[in-house]
């Protein structure tokens, strides 16, 4: 079967579907093909703590109502290291930005909610994915749908929003292609704990013995981090261990000791920086981790995805509107200049509060780097400019 | 012979004539053992920029005369990166602080010229220097005069300030002792040349082919300081590569080029961290480039044994006048604890300025810090922060 739309949208992750929804509320018809059925887009977990400019976005995509009943908006967050603890507060260094914690998962379910209202398409369980002809002015998407029909879309543009393993990013010719990648010498284990946080607020903890991090899923269930080697498994972590290195490395002054409880899920992470370069090739763009990826430690995945998203419906938007094709054109270089910015932060942010086994040099300048962050107000206030989330690129026009 | 004294210094350079100058200041008797003789002392050349907690420590010590007339004094200065220039105003960001542009050498000069007044003892071209029962209550140092005559001094306590190469610092037994040591995979290319600076202001530029520095030895001369591979050599630069590669390296938009003239000097320095720790054995105690060595990109070196004689002054001042050796007892650490954040913030300062060979991952994130220092008042005044010097923790007591 044949068909046409404006803008083919490959992936309905967050990027994926919040392109679509901001194509939508300016009239852009599109189409949205995902590979997983339509419970998996729903339920993969991941972590959700919000920018200031993504929440922003969201509710000008009409997509705020549930995020502000639901989310525990964070104005500032716990830095332990050295048996101390300093709470930051975002709001009164930066004079406004917060973060609010709102799983990924639920802006999928708002994005998927908002997608149905306006009955655009999206083709869950498709396969053999094809971009075609991107470097011409008629690219086609080949695919197959759920029962195996072959299917092909006319578009004239193509937004690659698929993920780090997707089709779109290998479909630009390699010989154009720069990527960078870093691999951590730790991953992150997490668990969800059936037992109640013991501070609304996030802890970040430095600690000799690695890192961790107190996070939360309600208000009777914990999140929480250990770092560990990169080759660790689940196995070697029975409950009594993990607990005794959270107490251990989340120890600190006038704390209560972590809440214990039975542990619901474990699961381990590994940690990579990861940025391909241009984003861009004749109609094929990329956004989100197609893109990119970032370790984890700044929880700056899913914002990067909306900022890029930001850009490149802004650049698509205005195209259709006035005709105007320069944003678009600019996409890659404006989007990777906040990329880049994001990925440092998330190296910095890493590399400030992980041990590094083996290199007592860079432990004595990190701790440096800790004292020094806590004793200027300036320094806090830079991270929380960038914690809390650069200013996105994009214009909104609805 | 045999004398006595409250303290014997080792080393006749900053750290060891200001630490004997506060020590007079307060009624402590001391006496400076030097290997070179004063005519070296006076004219060795080292890079000069004073901190403002420096400044404020040499007035106190009543060397401030010639500083204020003919120190430069600067309120900012210039980054280059991109073919963009940045103006950053210290005095602006900060409040109040600034560095002054005054060498190292005329510093010596005004500390040589107080102790003449004084009458307090250097004895100069001393050899075989060693302290002896360091772990005991009555240390002593053995040397030779330059006459080649023996001599023992019994004394309250030894001050090593003799430098990377010293004596004092091997004394204490390496079963005790840790240290920790970065090369940088660059070196600085300096020259001393016969033409006029073009600003009044440090100009610290990177550019892909590497770092460039514009400094100034007066309103005729210029300093000017070229990145470098580590085992490069003089040779390999004649002076009209010297001028294109500056040229180069320094190119910005509405930037005049740099003034060509005669080069006077040329010289190779290469860069590295080095902390020893602790700072003290028994009744020994390290200050200075016997304690620590610092790229030279921050200019922290001086500084920073100044930093450390702030602290020591302290301590043993105290301890005289009031028999409280708790201040000398936590010396080590109190100094450590600026020590390592100066090492930090130069190392930083390094690794955002210099090109580093064939990691573009590195140069896109290095990018990245330029791009966010200059876009944030918060990021700019936390590097004036560190750059104009932080507090010393000694207090002055005269």
């Amino acid at each position: 079967m044949r068909s046409k739309t404006q803008v083919a949208i490959i992936g309905a992750g967050p990027a994926g579907l919040l392109l679509g929804r901001l194509l939508r509320l300016s009239g852009v018809d599109n189409i949205i093909l995902e590979a997983r059925d339509r419970h998996y887009v729903e339920n993969r977990l991941r972590a959700g703590l919000l920018e200031q400019p993504t929440v922003d976005l969201l509710d000008a995509a009409g997509l705020g109502d549930r995020l502000h009943r639901e989310g525990k908006f964070h104005e500032g967050f716990e830095l332990r290291f050295g048996g101390r603890r300093t709470r930051i507060d975002m709001r009164e260094l930066t004079g406004r930005a917060i973060t609010v914690l709102y799983p990924q998962t639920e802006v999928v379910k708002d994005l998927l909610a908002a997608r149905d209202k306006t009955g655009d398409l999206i083709a869950f369980e498709v396969s053999e994915v094809e971009p075609h002809g991107i470097d011409s002015d008629r690219p086609t998407v080949r695919y197959r749908d759920a029962g195996g029909s072959a299917h092909e879309i006319q578009a004239d543009f193509i937004a690659g929003c698929d993920g780090f393993h997707g089709v779109c990013r290998p479909a630009i010719p390699s010989s154009l292609v720069k990527t960078f990648t870093r691999d951590y010498p730790f991953a992150w284990f997490g668990i969800l704990a059936d037992a109640p946080p013991i501070s609304a607020e996030l802890i970040y903890a430095h600690h000799a013995r690695g890192f961790s991090m107190h996070s939360m899923r309600s208000d009777r269930v914990s999140r929480l981090y250990l770092q560990v080697a990169p080759d660790d498994t689940v196995e070697n972590w029975p409950d009594e261990r993990i607990w005794t290195e959270l107490q251990l490395r989340m120890g600190a002054e006038g704390s209560p000791r972590l809440n214990e409880g039975a542990i619901l899920h474990k699961s381990i992470t590994p940690m990579r920086s990861f940025v391909t370069e241009p984003l861009q090739y004749g109609r094929l763009f990329l956004a989100g981790d197609a893109a990119h990826i970032v370790p984890p430690t700044a929880a700056k995945g899913l914002n990067l995805a909306v900022a890029d998203v930001s850009v490149l419906s802004d650049g698509l938007i205005t195209f259709y509107r006035d005709g105007d094709r320069s944003i678009l054109d600019g996409y890659s270089e404006l989007a990777l200049q906040r990329i880049w910015r994001a990925q440092e932060f998330s190296r910095a942010m890493t590399e400030l509060l992980h041990h590094v086994p083996g290199q007592d040099f860079e432990a004595r300048l990190q701790r440096a780097r800790l004292e020094g962050l806590v004793a200027s107000r300036a320094a806090m206030t830079t991270f929380c400019e960038n914690y809390t989330g650069l200013p996105f690129a994009g214009r909104i026009h609805h």
